[in-house]
């Protein structure tokens, strides 16, 4: 796998002066083609051993390239802020859009590279987090994101040689950091860890490249010609397989997606009593120290007119104004269309302490989507696992994910409509497209019973919230959200 | 000024009715309207004594309108990650855009409701953080950010006893909070703070309605006409004079703007060292521990051809990747449009112990904005306070703000066009705008030269690097980098 790279090979200054001039034409004529045509994001990956020019490299990349449209970003420790949220959530921040390049170094490899050259590393570990990263990459290739993923490497006399020329001039001494000479001493174990990555997140899609890197001018052709595949080389197939993910689905009870027409109607005074009580309980939680550690995301999903905003409302009402925010989710707009589709959910996720609340969520993906034909099967089919990683990674941040299904009888939604459709200020929430989604409801409740026994997942179930009667079904939401934090206890 | 809302006025429930509908029905329609216009973006501030119904009356406000065009938001302490940018920084990004509408809670007059709350508040402190807040509201509303400030009243009477009837009652007595019962001890002084900064930064274009807290309908109908008005009334016009910037220019030089032709070559091994010494000593400065309390924003600005690109990787290249970020600038794209035109530059402010580099800045709006007649004289003129006001925020939060103007000869410049059209690497640099800019150059330099002369200020000052030889220009941006540095000690 490295045999070539520990060769140390290189390539004559004539040469290379006349591979230049090509390669960084065809850069940039590339780079205006893929903003021209949007057919894909280029994201590029950089890792390998220190000391192998990789920083230099892309220098170079970026002055070859119009900076404008490519994006470098290197993350250290994590901050405060960044450390609530899931390990992802900086990576996803720094996608780049379709039409654009972005290149990263290490990123989502840190721990899993940190974990292989430990002395005794974890395999198990090591390939759960493979896993995870596997899955990662192929839910961005399939949605248009061109991964290149670089190794440099050389071998280890030339890492020292070029090393020691660097520390001898005071004038590039400065440059050698720690992390450079703790090759010297480890480089067989950084070797060994190197093959373990590369061999576990090997991918046709976000295929691994060894660039050699002991001399300057075969480094720069090699990652200028990888970054030119990527730029307008052919998109790969996407591994039809990734590996499954690791959640826990509930238990399975026959659900009913909607409620049969009629059912009692709570009274005006005992639903006031109770919903107090309910967002009294509510509040104490929320305010309570444990919950500083956690955060809370809510995801209400139903059919129209099912009584979602009323349930967020009675929710809201017991919570601090400083600590939750409502997300109303429609169609996304044609920036965030630039992305993959879970982007800009990402981009909502809430510090500790603090409430989201999605009226409509991601499930649009595997609702809506799907049943308007809006996006091809294959690709509603492979969000059920995209999105239960997402969540596994939210829960795994410290957030308790919640999930309500709302629906009435379609006899209900018809008088509700039509309840709509009277009131001067009511009128404005029912849109054609409510109509629209009526005459196939058959086919969204498939799609919902679908989403709810593909998606009911021990760390972020969902809850079934089915009743005419509005007051019930505030009431249920309440008791679901108050019990579930009373089990955090 | 509280004379009415200490009567505690209230209407009946005939009349409410009979309003409720009207407001009603007008808020949502001209909520749409302005979501088609977008002439303006709607912003209200509430404020008030504690226990006047500030909160239940703006959830209300939040049922009648279409919440997906209406964002509420309340701040607590600041996070760490707030805490190292400016105060106003997570107001800014709580704007709406234009066509949006958004509701804040205190906001930016929080430090001084504290400060006019205090025993003895003092009054010279209050007039400088009032004459702030009135020079950013009148820059809001000079870019169409219509400003509606609600201030909620009561007497103490009805303060204590709406409180009593919460606390009688387990369901409610959650929702009574420590700063509603403070009233009770300190309404005089909370009164009496209320008085000062309403009379501090009442403004026509901005100005503070009082709204009659003890009734909940009488306050439901205020509100809901109070925003109204900001929906659709005619947008006041903005007072002439804002309290004038309190910054102090350098003592004044006179400056070329652009160097003659010719001028010494730097040889290259010379510029070699001593580049490489610049670096070290560059990088040893954001290396250590004291630039963890700061960042460092850097600012390009020059005309086309004169380096900035080529000076902004040389000191790129002293730095550590995770710890910079170059922000090139170029036209507002729709959707930064929508806002204050400083609104995007805001969003990308460092936290501590990073260098954020601008290429090209704000400046554009006194710049190619001014020369292209982009906008009305009347906004480029108000813009070097406005920028001013900006950077001196910038100062305060730990930043260290160093402003470069790069310029070249006429000749050198035609020199560099001609060689940029000639390499197939570099012509995509140069665009047609690049040469009717040169057709312009005399206008340039008199915009560069105004520029100069009104933000040269001893918090944030301009560097002039006039030199035909970008040898030269390169040593000398790094110089004044180090040298700033340096005196931080």
């Amino acid at each position: 796998m490295f045999e070539r790279a520990e060769l140390d090979p290189a390539i004559d200054e004539e040469e290379y002066e006349r591979r230049e001039l090509a390669l960084r034409t065809e850069l940039l004529q590339r780079q205006y083609e893929l903003l021209e045509k949007r057919d894909r994001a280029v994201l590029v990956v950089v890792a390998g051993i220190d000391g192998a020019g990789k920083g230099s490299t892309i220098n170079l990349l970026n002055e070859w390239m119009d900076p404008r449209h490519i994006r470098t970003q290197a993350f250290g420790e994590p901050t405060p802020e960044e450390a609530q949220r899931p390990a992802m959530w900086r990576y996803w921040n720094a996608l780049p859009a379709r039409g654009q390049s972005g290149i990263v170094f290490d990123a989502w490899y840190t721990p899993l590279l940190k974990e292989a050259a430990r002395k005794s590393p974890d395999m198990e570990r090591i390939l759960a987090m493979a896993a995870r990263i596997r899955r990662f990459e192929a839910m961005l290739a399939a949605e248009r994101v061109r991964i290149v993923k670089l190794w440099y490497h050389l071998s280890r006399r030339a890492q020292i040689a070029r090393i020691d020329e660097q520390l001898a001039d005071p004038a590039t001494a400065w440059r050698v950091s720690e992390a450079d000479l703790r090759v010297r001493k480890r480089f067989k174990r950084l070797r060994a860890a190197g093959r373990i990555v590369l061999e576990a997140t090997q991918a046709p899609h976000a295929s691994w490249r060894v660039v050699p890197g002991a001399d300057a001018r075969l480094r720069t052709v090699e990652t200028a010609s990888a970054v030119l595949d990527a730029l307008a080389g052919p998109l790969p197939a996407v591994a039809r397989r990734a590996p499954p993910p690791a959640v826990a689905l509930r238990r399975h009870r026959r659900l009913a997606m909607a409620p049969r027409p009629g059912g009692g109607k709570l009274d005006g005074d005992a639903y006031e009593k109770r919903l107090a009580s309910y967002q009294a309980q509510l509040a104490e939680h929320a305010r309570s120290k444990r919950f500083q550690q956690r955060s809370l995301v809510l995801v209400f999903e139903g059919v129209d007119a099912a009584g979602k905003g009323g349930a967020i409302r009675r929710v809201a009402h017991a919570l601090d104004v400083r600590h939750f925010r409502i997300v109303p989710v429609s169609a996304p707009t044609g920036e965030e269309r630039a992305y993959p589709y879970l982007w800009r959910f990402w981009r909502q996720l809430p510090l500790h302490g603090r409430v989201c609340m999605f009226d409509r969520s991601w499930y649009g993906r595997v609702l809506v989507e799907r049943v308007d034909a809006l996006i091809t099967p294959a690709a509603w089919r492979r969000a059920y696992a995209e999105i239960n990683d997402f969540e596994d990674q939210l829960v795994r941040s410290g957030a308790l994910v919640l999930k309500f299904w709302l629906s009435v009888s379609r006899d209900e939604q018809l008088r509700r409509f039509r309840e709509r459709r009277e009131s001067p200020f009511k009128s404005f929430k029912l849109t054609p497209d409510d109509w629209r989604n009526r005459r196939k409801w058959g086919e969204y409740m498939d799609a919902a019973r679908d989403m709810v026994a593909r998606t009911d997942t021990l760390h972020a179930p969902w809850f079934i919230v089915a009743h005419d009667d509005k007051r019930t079904a505030r009431l249920q939401v309440l008791e679901h959200i108050v019990q579930a934090l009373d089990d955090l206890k």
